[in-house]
Order: structure tokens, then C-alpha cells, then sequence
């Protein structure tokens, strides 16, 4: 085994050309949230060269009911089919399921020095939007399962490549792929975690809180209520919770992040004009919780503040300010570190990187809380880097740590799925 | 003397048909701020008609440069001419200066029952924006002077009726009436002030302050310093100053309104995305002040709450909020409740309609306050009813009021001007 296993190593490494192509074409095919379906046409196209068998289908909204607490927000998928392709397995071993989101953020307003859909290489560095989130992790996934087909290596368990829409706006992708029936003994989610080994992922659920007021003209501001005011108290009793939610709330994981659990306002707006009294603020935030809790207990802990701000006030009290969950969730996930999936990952990690990995739990929100808690998947999220580049202008990643991905995806395949000898 | 007034109260009451007539007539030709030429070009024929030596001309830039606080928001007015007729007095006598601004406020975002520019008349309501705001009061200068022409009076003081742009938008074109040299020995403003006689008027000014924080990704709130946070501080800061300037700003003849003197936060926006920290708030708002007050005074008060505030914070003592004034400013203005004017107006507001008027202090800034600092006029605002109607859907005018208006105009014109025997 250790044999392949340095064969395998190698081979990835002889395939670093074709990885950078295969990312370069998944950058040129623009696939923000929503429009995706050309760069899945093109991923589906590999797949089958791979000679998986492979399944395109348009997600449907009742396939998300798996998480009761989804947030809709569309009605088709026309243009945002999800993609997996199976390679079955000999039998006798234990599958596996490579996950990866093909959708993107925007480009964002501010200037690109280069096109955010060049895929330019300067060195180490490929740019472009997507290139670290995550099209470098579709790029990994596909190469390490190549590679070890390069080999002629025949795997026992079956290998599933999963390529799904819609992460970026709540993980409907995803969640149809459960719906359908995808799942394995053990999935990767490669997102750019900068090569530390994430069994663990924060939840994350975005909230609206609608305040409303008494318009009125400005002139006789005693005949109105002002909206803004209003909201400045909730503003404070945010302000006051994202502190105690900062000072209390710990994971043993998340010992390296100084605010992993918070709650951020991110959004506000009121009125129409300076000589108006306001009748309506709206405020949006986005909140993140750990896999210790439930969603439940996170949306009841801001539901709790705003009704206690509004208790104390003698206008909220009558006209209480309404709080909706909108638009993003993405629910929080956990495995147990002694979970063999886990500890086969890292195990491979040493193999192939000479070095532990840092196991920690995710800055951030991902598909692997649904594939846990929905598919009971035990997922781990493990992939290139730096981890600082995504949403931002100039988004790149690391191609040496794109190789390293594959790599270290290669021999857990091996180890996990078990060679046909 | 009191034959003819009471011919003249006979007579502006004949003209109630062509009053009615010519207001629809202003009404047909909307007259946004910015676009007032058509209805402008309409009133200068009326006083062409009249005998007037007519003017009109585009107001300049430069003009408002009177009123060293003026807030620009054009720079240019050739859609937006001021009008100014003379009709030149026999000499020896009183001029009297009759404002009013054509230009009114949008219809607004509510549906009407009728059009805004329908002029339709229900009983003794005549409907349309600008109805009571200010195109009564124009009709009602107009019909006055037209009524003593009828009964062939000649007046030995000049008489000037000024129809003005951009009042709406803070006084340009009384500003720019002023720069031209139309001054006179009084003034009236017929703003629908109900009937009541305001010898008084606020200041009003527009604000915009401007909060920064430090933009981060929501998932690491540490690295970011959250606008809307910093701006709740101000927002309550603000409606502090507010309690305390309704609590202790008292003026003599303001008695009747709860709140004359008071600051509204009118608009709130900050943020782009509940995901990320946001780095920029914008409040805008409108703060009155009492002529007792010179606009610095006002000023320096907001400022100074802004500047206590962000003393009080680390990051916005290091990252201070600005303070803009923008958009709109009309000052306050006060005319001596013993100037022989404001007792001409009293005592002629008795004789038209047989009881004493209510003197208080105007509950909106007019451009009395320009007449009356930069111009050195005399200036009583007066006019039509209701007072509730302005910027609202359904704006409407009660007849009966305008036409006691002109009433009273006709008989203050008399006695202020003198008759030639």
C-alpha cells in the first residue's frame, strides 16, 4: 500500500498541468449562484471521460424539505443543474464522496487588476473569482480520482464526484443531492481551510429585523414615531449580544478564532427623505453558531433579544419589531475526532504532506453541516489555500496547495475505499 | 378709505370664478422644483396682462451667495426662471412685495383619487399638488391687485408680485429676487398657514452625518469595527438632543406646537450584505431652529453632540464622524410684533373678516426668513387652509380661504401702499 501510496503521490504531481487547465476552464465559465450550468456541463464532461456513470439534474424545492429549516429563495434550477458522477467500486469497500460547490460569489464592485475570469498564473498563484472558493477544490477532487485511474488502480469502494450549485446562497445543491440518494461512509468538502483538516463547521443563518414607526412630517415630530430611533435601541441590544456570544460561547476547535460564534448587522436602512418622521428601519445580519447548538437555539437566543428590547419600550411593546430568517442558512455540522474517517484523513495527510495537520473547526459556513446532519455523512473540510482571498478582488489560490489537496485526497481514497490488488 | 376696501371685498369676491380658473390653470402646468418654466412663463403673462413691467430671468449661482449659509444643489436654472411684476405706484407711498413660490413637491409614491394636476373642485375644495402649497397664495396676490385694478384704484406705492423657483429645495429664487434689487417697505408670503398671521418663521436645515467603521468579513467580526454599531450610538445621542431641545427651546409665540424646535433623523443606510462588517453609515435628517437662534447656533449644537459622542468611543475618537449640511436650508426670521406692517396686516385681516387673527409663529421654514435677513423686508407669512394638506396625496386648498386671503391682501394693499385720490 505505502508503494501505490508513493505512486500516487507522484502521479498527482505529473498531473499538475492538467489540474491547472481543468481550474483555468472552471474559471472561465462564470458560474455565479444561479447561473451555473455551463462550467456543471463542462465538470460533467470530465466525469465521464473518467468513465463514471454520471447524473445531471435541475434540484427542485421540495428536495430541500430534507432541512426543515431551509430558506428558499428560488422556485427553479433551470439553469443550476447539480452534477454527481459515481465510479463504482470492485465491492467489499467503503465509499467515498468528494463534494465540491461550482457557484460563485459576483465579482464585487471593486476593479480586478485582471479579468476575475482570466485564471492568470503568476507564479504560485492561479487568480480569478472562484479560484480558491472552490473551484481549486473541483479541480483537486477530479485530478486525485484521475490520477490513481492513471495508475490503473482499481478502487473496492465506490467513489462519488459531486458537483453542486447554489452554496453561496443556503446549499440547495447539496441538499437535492441527499434528496436523490448520494451518499457514502465518508465525504471531503475541499473548501479553501488554507490545508488545516475542519471535522467541525459552524452554522450560519442570515435574519431581517423590521422595526417599524409612526410617519409623520418632521415639523410635528411629536405626532410621529421615529423608526430609526427605534432601531437604534435594538441596534445597542445586538451590539450587546454579539459581546456575550463572543466572551461565552467556546468550542474546543475553535480555540484559534477569537469571534467564531457572533452575530454582525450588516445591513440597514430606514425613511425616504430628512423631512419625513420614519415609520420603518429594516436591519439584516447574519449570525453564526456552533455545532454544539441548533439552529433552533440560535434563532431563539436573537428572537429573545429583540422581544426584551421591545418589552422595555412603550411604543415597541405595542408594535413589536418582526424578525424573519432569511435568504442563507447553512447548517452546523459535527464528527467526533476519533471517527476512523477522521483519523484516516489525517493519517493520509502525514503520508502525503510529512506533516500533522492543524484540526480545527471551520471559519465558516458549508455544505458539510447538510451532509452531515442531513445525509449522516461523516464529512470532514479539508482544502488549499490561503483562506483569505474569497468574496474578495484578486481572489487566487495556491497551486502547490492544490497539488497538496489532491495528494492527500489520493491516498485517503486509497487507504478509505481499499485497492483491488 | 373704508368705502373702497369694502368695494374691494366686494370685488375680490366677483373674482372668485377667475381666482378658481387661473389656480387650475397653475395646477395643469406641474411645477416640480427645477421645472417651473411652463407655469412660470403662464403667471408672467397674467401680470403682463395686469399692466405690470414684467421680469423674468434665470437665477444664478452666484445670486445666493446673499445668504453665506445657502446650501447648493444646482447649477444652473434654465428650466427654473423667477418672475417679478411692478406695477409702479403713483409715488408717496408704501411698496408692498407679494411672494410665492411655484414650484412644489412631487406627487409622492401613494395614488390619488384624481390627477395631482386635475384641479379638480369638490364643494369648497379645490384639489392638486401645489393646491394649498403655494399656488393659492399666488392665485390670491394676483386676484387682490387685479380686484383694485377693477374698481380703477391706483395706489401710490409700488406693488411687486414675485413668483419664485425652488423654494422646496432651500429659497434659490427668492434669494436670487433679492440679489436683484426687488426689495420693498413690506412683504407677504401667503404659505397655507390656515388664516393665522405669522410674523415668526423656523429655520430649517438639512444634515447628513457620515459614520466609518473598518469592512470585514462577518465571520471574523474582530477584524472589522461595525458602522451600524457606532452609528446606534449617535442615533441615540441624537434623540436625546431631541428631548432636550423640545424640553428647553421655548418661543413666545410657538406656544401652540409641541415640538416647533426639534431634530429628525429622516434616513438611515449603511452596508451592502448581511456577510460582511460594515464600514459606512449615512444618517440624514432635519433639525428647526428658533429665530431667537442664528443658524451657526443650530449647527454647532449638532456638531457638538456628534463630536461628545464620538469622544466618548475609541474608534470614533480616532475615526470621527462628519457632519455635512446639505440639500436644504431656509433660515429663520423674525419681524417685530409692533412693526407697523405686521399691525397694517392685523388690523385689515379684522376688516375683511370681522375677527382679530391668530399671531403665532410659522410651523414650516418659508422663504420669509431670506426676505427678512438678506432682503431687510418686513415679512408676514399668511395664507389659505387647511395646513395639513401640503406633501400629502389628495393635497387640497378650501376656496373660501383663498378668496378671504386675497380679501385681506386687497385691503392691506390699500392702506400699506395708500390710494391716489
Amino acid at each position: 500500500m505505502e508503494n501505490i501510496k508513493q505512486r500516487s503521490l507522484k502521479q498527482v504531481e505529473k498531473n499538475r498541468g492538467e489540474l491547472t487547465k481543468i481550474l483555468r476552464e472552471l474559471i472561465a465559465r462564470p458560474s455565479i449562484s444561479g447561473e451555473e450550468k455551463e462550467a456543471q456541463l463542462y465538470y460533467a464532461g470530465l466525469l465521464e471521460d473518467l468513465g463514471c456513470q454520471v447524473d445531471v439534474w435541475e434540484p427542485k424545492p421540495e428536495d430541500m424539505l430534507i432541512n426543515p429549516n431551509f430558506l428558499a429563495n428560488r422556485d427553479q434550477y433551470s439553469d443550476s443543474p447539480d452534477v454527481v458522477g459515481v465510479l463504482k467500486g470492485s465491492g467489499g469497500g467503503q465509499s467515498l464522496l468528494l463534494n465540491g460547490h461550482m457557484d460563485v460569489v459576483p465579482p464585487g464592485a471593486i476593479d480586478w487588476l485582471q479579468s476575475p475570469w482570466s485564471g492568470h498564473v503568476e507564479g504560485n498563484r492561479l487568480y480569478g473569482r472562484g479560484a480558491a472558493d472552490m473551484k481549486a477544490g473541483l479541480a483537486a477532487n477530479y485530478i486525485a480520482v484521475k490520477s490513481l485511474l492513471d495508475l490503473g488502480v482499481r478502487l473496492k469502494g465506490d467513489v462519488l464526484l459531486e458537483s453542486v450549485v447554489c452554496e453561496k446562497t443556503g446549499g440547495a445543491g447539496t441538499l437535492s443531492a441527499i434528496h436523490r440518494g448520494y451518499r457514502a461512509d465518508g465525504a471531503v468538502v475541499p473548501e479553501p481551510t488554507g490545508m488545516q483538516v475542519c471535522p467541525v463547521s459552524m452554522g450560519v443563518i442570515w435574519f431581517k429585523i423590521t422595526v417599524t414607526g409612526k410617519a409623520a412630517h418632521a415639523a410635528t415630530t411629536h405626532l410621529g414615531v421615529n423608526a430609526i430611533t427605534k432601531a437604534g435601541l435594538l441596534i445597542a441590544a445586538v451590539d450587546q449580544m454579539n459581546r456575550q456570544m463572543v466572551a461565552e460561547k467556546k468550542h474546543p476547535l475553535y480555540g484559534y478564532h477569537p469571534t467564531p460564534f457572533s452575530v454582525n448587522l450588516g445591513v440597514v436602512t430606514g425613511g425616504a427623505i430628512p423631512t419625513s418622521v420614519p415609520d420603518k428601519v429594516v436591519l439584516e445580519g447574519r449570525m453564526s453558531f456552533s455545532p454544539d447548538e441548533t439552529v433552533a437555539d440560535a434563532k431563539k437566543l436573537l428572537e429573545a433579544v429583540v422581544h426584551e428590547t421591545a418589552a422595555a419600550d412603550e411604543w415597541m411593546r405595542e408594535h413589536p419589531p418582526e424578525v424573519e430568517w432569511f435568504g442563507f442558512f447553512l447548517d452546523s455540522g459535527s464528527v467526533d475526532l476519533s471517527h476512523p474517517f477522521v483519523k484516516t484523513l489525517c493519517h493520509n495527510y502525514e503520508t502525503a504532506l510529512g506533516r500533522a495537520p492543524q484540526v480545527v473547526g471551520s471559519p465558516f459556513g458549508t455544505d458539510a453541516g447538510s451532509l452531515i446532519r442531513y445525509g449522516h455523512i461523516p464529512t470532514v473540510i479539508f482544502g488549499p489555500g490561503p483562506s483569505s482571498t474569497p468574496h474578495k478582488a484578486n481572489e487566487y489560490v495556491d497551486l502547490d496547495s492544490v497539488v497538496q489537496t489532491a495528494q492527500v485526497l489520493a491516498c485517503t481514497l486509497l487507504d478509505w475505499c481499499g485497492v483491488e490488488e
